[in-house]
């Protein structure tokens, strides 16, 4: 049975949003790639290139570059949100001010608000009137934009409390080499997402003082095992972190030298300050606004992040890399367990 | 509250039998080194070297190679079991000829026995008379004898059906830089080690096939869900897999290029065939025994090991390897609950 072809928006030309407009393109759909940046978009239309983010990568003639939000709106079903989190109210917002009709909006962001503490989805139904918000949709999984886009073997994870629509969006990016699976579990697939990035980071720090393999996946352990907790707690299903959202991601992120994430904790344990990285990286680092709002869900939730902790102590109060990891290492626990059956005591208190 | 120093009996002096012998010299330790290998012993005694395995070491004097297994045990309480696992009977059979009092066996290596389907532990039960037989224990986890032997932060996990013994081995090993954790669950433990292999295998084709980190986490995430679902089949804990033991493990097995499952999977991806890259190797493989085992694990309980099973075909069936990893991208299933839940069913009916 093949698939209807669609008109799709695609909102925010990174590396991200470029390549799964490139999915779709080869599904052979219409694709909308909006840009707020208008060289962005004559490079989109002119050259059929995107340099900074994909420079490899020649775009279909299917995907069109937009400067217009209401032009890139019309007539359009699905849109797939592909801003940092730090730009999605702003979006949103205008969003709302153009369009006066249902929509289906399938953010593919990784990130958890500070202060709001609220999950991505969560900001979508705040900024947008539920009469125009036909279904929100979840897309994630281990997936560096850069493989996608060199058409590599990628699997990710859909999720939405709407099942149809959670199915209409499979359906617009499976292919051979984009493997697409759906779970219901919404919380579960945005918190690991978002969670995951805390570790990269750690994870980078680790490598930059130049320990070694078994730290660090000591490190992904204990990590996955506090992102559990918390999001267990949050109401997630404890076995999507078990999943392709949850340790996928993670390892992806964690071990890929495509992490930016990584690559700022890297720095970080080489001795840069947190300005300097910031600086130096030029992209957003999702994993550095995720660590503070990870820091008061802790404290919401009353559970133990010892990994997030540490972290928030040498993002936000000049601790040293080293001295954080060394206390890390140093914790006088020893049943291993301790760790493990808390996820499940945690679950218990919610049920 | 400072430990008691004991004369520690170490079998095996490859690189991992050798790494834990450091650790316990570092701890103060007496270490009989144990090798077949006379000449081995030699250049341990006379260099303080082990050149084959540990080229960049310095073995403190703390540590003794002997040629005699009835000298190595003479007066030894606690003996740490560092042989592969396909020598294993072999040296529990000249244990039995020359001991004839009660001893503690740990355990270090990492292989299911094809045919007998016994974990190790059972095999050492098997073989020693009960009443030689203080107590058994298993140390496992993520933990590339090389980073161990430069002191680089490592996490381990010890088991034992017998808690004090568990206990005993912690205490004799643990410090600053190697943590050593305890976990009850012996049958997830040792089932975590074994088959992360396996995945291990796996992981290094598709490097190996050019496929990037987007296919290598997604077959990990799948691989690490087909063994918890044997496992917990089997009886163990499905929280194991969660641990250093489980995902710890299999992310520096999959991960890193110490790994010699890792290269030979490499190898076989770049279409060396099963006895080429066992000759060029040198070393043993446990993951091709590992694999038949599992293979036949699986059948026994019912379970379903698509990672597995196509690994089987690859090494044993003369099947491409490109052709089993497309197969298993292209699968039909999208629910990704189903490959997850599964686990908790098969506990459901153990209960």
């Amino acid at each position: 049975m093949r698939q209807q072809k669609e008109t799709i928006a695609v909102l925010g030309a990174g590396s991200w949003g470029t390549a799964l407009a490139l999915v779709l393109a080869d599904n052979g759909h219409e694709v909308r790639l909006w840009s707020h940046n208008e060289e962005q978009v004559k490079e989109i239309n002119q050259n059929h290139a995107n340099k900074k983010y994909l420079p490899e990568i020649v775009l279909p003639a299917l995907i069109v570059g937009y400067a217009s939000l209401n032009d890139t709106l019309t007539g359009v079903e699905t849109v797939i949100l592909a801003v940092p989190t730090k730009a999605i109210r702003e979006v949103l917002g205008k969003i709302r001010a153009v369009r006066h009709s249902p929509l289906t909006i399938a953010h593919v962001s990784k990130g958890i608000e500070p202060d709001s503490l609220m999950r991505i989805s969560e900001m979508i139904k705040e900024e947008l009137p539920e009469q125009f918000l036909e279904s929100v949709v979840v897309l994630s999984g281990p997936s560096h934009a850069e493989e996608v886009s060199l058409r590599q073997p990628t699997t990710v994870t859909v999720s939405s409390e709407n099942i149809t629509a959670a199915g209409k969006v499979q359906d617009l990016f499976i292919n051979q080499n984009f493997r697409v699976y759906t779970n219901p579990d919404v919380i579960g697939v945005e918190i690991g997402g978002a969670l995951k990035n805390i570790i990269a980071l750690a994870a980078g720090i680790t490598d930059g003082l130049g320990y070694g393999d078994n730290a660090k996946a000591a490190l992904m352990t204990r990590g996955l095992a506090e992102i559990a907790r918390l999001g267990t707690k949050m109401g997630a299903n404890p076995l999507t972190f078990s999943g392709l959202t949850g340790i996928g991601d993670l390892i992806v992120t964690c071990t890929s030298v495509h992490s930016r994430n990584w690559r700022a904790g890297n720095l970080l344990g080489k001795g840069q300050t947190l300005e300097e990285v910031l600086e130096n990286m030029g992209m957003v680092v999702e994993g550095v606004r995720t660590t503070k709002a990870a820091y008061q869900l802790a404290k919401k939730y009353d559970v133990k992040m010892p990994i997030t902790f540490a972290l928030y102590d040498v993002l936000f109060n000049g601790k040293s890399a080293k001295d954080a990891v060394d206390v890390l290492m140093a914790r006088g626990k020893t049943h291993e367990m301790e760790d493990l059956i808390n996820i499940l005591d945690e679950r218990n208190i919610e049920d």
